[in-house]
């Protein structure tokens, strides 16, 4: 629909998208940079969107019963900063939108999660923020089904451009989305043609609806500009129980001169474009000057979401004192109080018995015990699961046929599960696991690095942890995993050494509530080295000292996960050479890195001599245990791989690529 | 259909594709793991293509012209060995098949690119496969285009499976392939119905028949075991312009009594199930027996491509000595001798000139001079061409209209375009270099470590390369990438300084045969370092001196790309106190770390007493050049970021993350 047309038909809808569409070229001028044309393009959708069929409410942005909005197309960051200024989110004052882009702003370039109430998720990097929505629409399904429609019953609206679409991650979005017929989900297509380069056509020729309709979902194919066809389509998607697609053409840059241009896509700042384009729009106001009467009506539609949040606060009251308490419970993202007390029994059960299993098992047998008193964990795995060992014995299976499971089956989706688990976490009232071999966090990245970005605990179980996953070979052998992940900020990994490091690991994992943990797991069968029970959960410091050495000092063995018995080992061939030895297990860098310096110089003095790092991994991350915290470059040396794996039985590999107790027995003789 | 009727109906195709599945069954029982179902499948597809279309001679593995067959799901590796050695590829001895999965065979758990001729690339991280034969298929049309379909007209086959098509790279590959109209790309899709963790159906209900018609393909549906049906789709496959997806219905692990099953995709290793499978299929010989007469029938398929390698080589001598010439350096993957010329003219003018460029600008000015003189690179960006400054004015764009085109508009798929340029290399003819934004080798990393397993010099254009991108905001910004890339091995990452560094780093990574490619670009611009001209390429010692301490050497600076800069700045600061400093610029670790002893201890003597490091990345991997090659942890510190950045112009990020030239040289003071 052109201008003339939209003007001449909807006069106040146009006043009232026109408010999107000049705060939009006002901000973006200011801060001379960001992205114009989108907001232009989708401001009749969002309009429509938030006055006819979004629930929110600006007073109460965390209400959990709200529908969710999600700018998948993260550049478009304007339109969702005018949405939340004009409907009267308090934090998002008309001096964020001036100061848009500037240092201190909630405002950032991209929808950053936590700068500002409303903004659901961290957007940007392409297809992220359809993929999210696919873990909220998981979570609204799971919560209706634990608590009932009659306090979590809401939607999931998305805008996702030509790029999203192009990821490789919204496929793996659209078709579990389908699979698992999630009807609370509704995407918008923001179908402009255009990208950075040019028209879509120099890139993809794909037929969207089609695609969309292949794996499942109910799909209509709109003008974007319409407002009475926009409202329809809303309606029915709603109404269908399928996820909904609904492919709105589009004008981008709609108004300006820069209209159905690649210009557009970016910064339009030209002043007579400005002008130009408010004229279009028949504005006369100043710069970021909206008119009462428009402002008003904006905000207008916030107080009617106040009266749904307060129809939905006395069904709340009318719940159970029981339920209402679960129903707090979940929503608090706490870990349950018994927690610690069932993981001590667990790791005093393990002390004892001192099994040899591969800590993927011993992860496994930790759920068996976490599940059943933690009900808001919703545990998966991306087509490994009798691998990653993530299903305990009393979760189903979720699907569309029973919401209530608490297991997922992902897919052969890594990088879809990881930003599925975003969304699931960013919803609230669920705390979601997830695994798949580690060399497969490298598919799920950018995902890993949203959690660690916006401080959510999204737990990853990454098993099959270094070469020891043997035959597979090098393609399915991490070997710079954990130094590319340790180097991601706000990340925690650990990687323990054995069923009670483990059982301690999940402790720490699950009282963690600003941070995502990875739980880099053994395939291969590790002994207990950890047969003293102690109630406190060691590790938690990150690194502590798990032998002492007999006799004089002379040699600090660190390790992590399954190369700490092979630092035992190794102990004991020193020991009887009468080498004093002591071994650090450092099952966390970032967790030891935290403690304080006289904790650290405990358990790393300067005194011993000789300090050799052990693990299945490169070196870089090590330096600093090994040349720094008191130790000194020539008189350390590391035991691990400098290249990648290769195929064969794990034992073999561990010999051949020298990472055996023998191995670093003689790096210490060597350096002494 | 079933094993009975194609028994009874095709008995020779029968006992010639059973050997497939005994080889496999005795393979994966010695071995003791992998996967027996995949190739038990699939072994009446292979069998038709390799008998009735596969054009490829076992003498002659390299030959150009030869048709690719690539195992997009790799675990079913027994599959492609089992036809490597029946048709007499000379490397793969029964002793090889026998060996599967141990130390030192070429038959790996997954198929190793460069283990053995006939393994075309290196497959097992799913979606791998498929997307790199959009690259294959994308070489081939260029050279086509260029030579002529008489010495160039091959077609490209992969087999996927539902764990391939439901990673999000097959949707990149997919799409892009049918926009690009690539008719000689056929993909067969193993639709056994069978994933690890049970039915596809668990976790996927797409209709990828109508999925991939959706982005342009030509679709069959087929019985995966009728030879009839096999050959004729392939035959319509190949006449049809589009590329062709044959959506083969099939039974993983046919004819065993785990058919069917998810314990069929793994390894089969029951004596009693691999006797009854033997006893379906009529075999009677001992483990790892062929009979002659069936292994006769598979070496007479490689006689058969002896034939039309000779009526190929015929019509490549019929060529002009120009163009075989031409035609056998595309193939030689080697730089024109006069590139090294070139480079130093081009270093000189930057140095007289002394421009500010950002050194994505340097990057652009580098290839304008480069493409015109070396026909075979091939450029392209993911949607961000003007900001990558990819394309040199001389190119024009790839398209079904312009085989000739030398740059790819990859669209919004960082992913599908590493992979495809993986599949370019691996071809042969032409040297890939795509860009995108630096943050976002989080989403091709998958590939970009396939690069450096695989040997394979792909050069990754990564500009934006720090919180210097400014206000498109901490999702924008790399931080720990650097560190991360640095930890793959056999990658080689460059952070040029100015406009010579940035020349100069071209011609490394153009020279360079064995491993990929890095370069780290800055958004903004950087003046000019180098301005004294060098004609010595001093980028290639990975770290040099650029500017001596006056004076007694007191400090020693280190930096990267946008920091040297500051670092130079930060000595005019400490030598106007007095305090002698010296800047190493150090473009690349991983060069620098394969100097001599001797050059590095001449770089990084340890009579400094300080060292100070400046990046605006993270710490990890620096602390080997801080408190190592003789420096001293006390009396080191580093410059660069600990957090993720923010959001705001470049220049006040720099200022407030504490990066400036006052910043490090207050560090050197603090340290003295």
């Amino acid at each position: 629909m052109d201008i003339d047309t939209l003007r001449a038909t909807h006069p106040d809808h146009f006043a009232r998208a026109a408010a999107i569409r000049v705060l939009t070229l006002d901000a973006v001028a200011a801060a001379n940079s960001g992205h114009s044309g989108m907001p232009m393009g989708m401001a009749d959708v969002a309009t429509v969107l938030y006055s006819k069929h979004l629930r929110f409410d600006p007073k109460a942005p965390d209400w959990p019963d709200r529908d969710r909005f999600i700018l998948s197309a993260g550049h478009g960051s304007m339109l969702l900063y005018s949405l939340l200024y004009l409907t009267g989110y308090e934090a998002m004052t008309l001096q964020q939108i001036k100061d848009f882009r500037q240092w201190g702003a909630r405002t950032a370039g991209h929808p950053e999660h936590g700068e500002a109430p409303g903004i659901e998720t961290t957007t940007g990097p392409l297809g992220q923020g359809i993929a999210n929505s696919v873990g909220f629409a998981i979570a609204e399904e799971a919560l209706r089904a634990r608590f009932s429609d009659r306090v979590v019953n809401h939607h999931t609206y998305v805008i996702a451009g030509d790029g999203c679409l192009m990821e490789g991650v919204s496929q793996e979005a659209i078709a579990f989305a389908g699979m698992q017929q999630l009807s609370h989900l509704v995407v918008f297509f923001d179908n402009n043609n255009i990208t950075i380069d040019g028209t879509v056509d120099l890139a993809d020729r794909t037929d969207q609806t089609a695609r969309f309709e292949a794996s499942g979902w109910h799909v209509q194919e709109i003008d974007g500009h319409d407002p009475d066809a926009i409202d329809a389509a809303i309606t029915a998607a709603k109404a269908d129980p399928r996820p909904s697609m609904i492919n709105c053409t589009t004008n981008i840059g709609y108004g300006s001169t820069a209209q159905d241009t690649s210009k557009a896509h970016g910064a339009l700042t030209d002043a007579d474009l400005i002008a130009d384009a408010k004229k279009a729009y028949g504005w006369t106001t100043g710069p970021f000057e909206v008119p009462d009467d428009t402002k008003s009506w904006w905000e207008s539609l916030g107080k009617r979401g106040a009266e749904a949040r307060a129809d939905w606060q006395s069904r709340y009251d009318g719940l159970s004192s029981t339920k209402r308490k679960q129903f707090d419970a979940a929503l608090s993202g706490e870990a349950p109080s018994k927690l610690s007390a069932t993981i001590k029994a667990l790791k005093k059960q393990i002390s004892e018995t001192a099994p040899k299993h591969a800590t993927r098992k011993s992860s496994e047998n930790a759920l068996e015990v976490i599940n059943p008193i933690f009900p808001e964990t919703i545990g998966g795995s991306a087509d490994l699961t009798g691998s990653n060992n993530t299903k305990s014995g009393d979760m189903t299976i979720f699907s569309p046929e029973n919401r209530k499971g608490r297991y997922i089956h992902y897919g052969i989706r890594e990088h879809g599960m990881a930003s599925a688990m975003n969304g699931i976490i960013l919803h609230g009232g669920l705390r979601p696991y997830g695994g798949t071999f580690m060399v497969f966090t490298d598919y799920a990245r950018p995902a890993i690095r949203l959690s660690a970005l916006m401080k959510q605990p999204v737990i990853y179980v990454m098993t099959h942890d270094s070469i020891g996953l043997g035959e597979d070979g090098p393609t399915h052998q991490p070997v710079e995993h954990l130094a590319a992940l340790r180097a991601i900020p706000n990340l925690q990994v650990i990687r323990p050494a054995d069923g009670v490091e483990t059982a301690e690991a999940w402790e720490i994992a699950l009282q963690t509530t600003d941070r995502p943990t990875i739980l880099a797991l053994s395939r291969q069968g590790l002994p207990t080295v950890r047969t003293e029970h102690k109630t406190k959960n060691l590790t938690a410091q990150g690194g502590y000292v798990l032998a002492e050495a007999e006799g004089k000092r002379q040699a600090i063995l660190m390790a992590t996960g399954s190369e700490v018995s092979v630092a035992l080992a190794a102990r004991d061939l020193l020991q009887a050479d009468g080498i004093g030895t002591r071994v650090v297990s450092m099952p966390s860098m970032e967790l030891f890195a935290a403690q304080e310096e006289s904790y650290r110089k405990r358990v790393l003095p300067g005194g011993a001599p000789v300090r050799v790092a052990i693990e299945a991994g490169v070196q870089q991350g090590w330096d600093r245990y090994l040349s720094g915290e008191r130790g000194r470059k020539a008189k350390s040396g590391f035991v691990g791989m400098s290249s990648f794996g290769a195929s064969a039985p794990a034992e073999t590999l561990f010999e051949k690529f020298g990472i055996t107790a023998e191995a670093a027995a003689q790096k210490v003789r060597d350096l002494l």
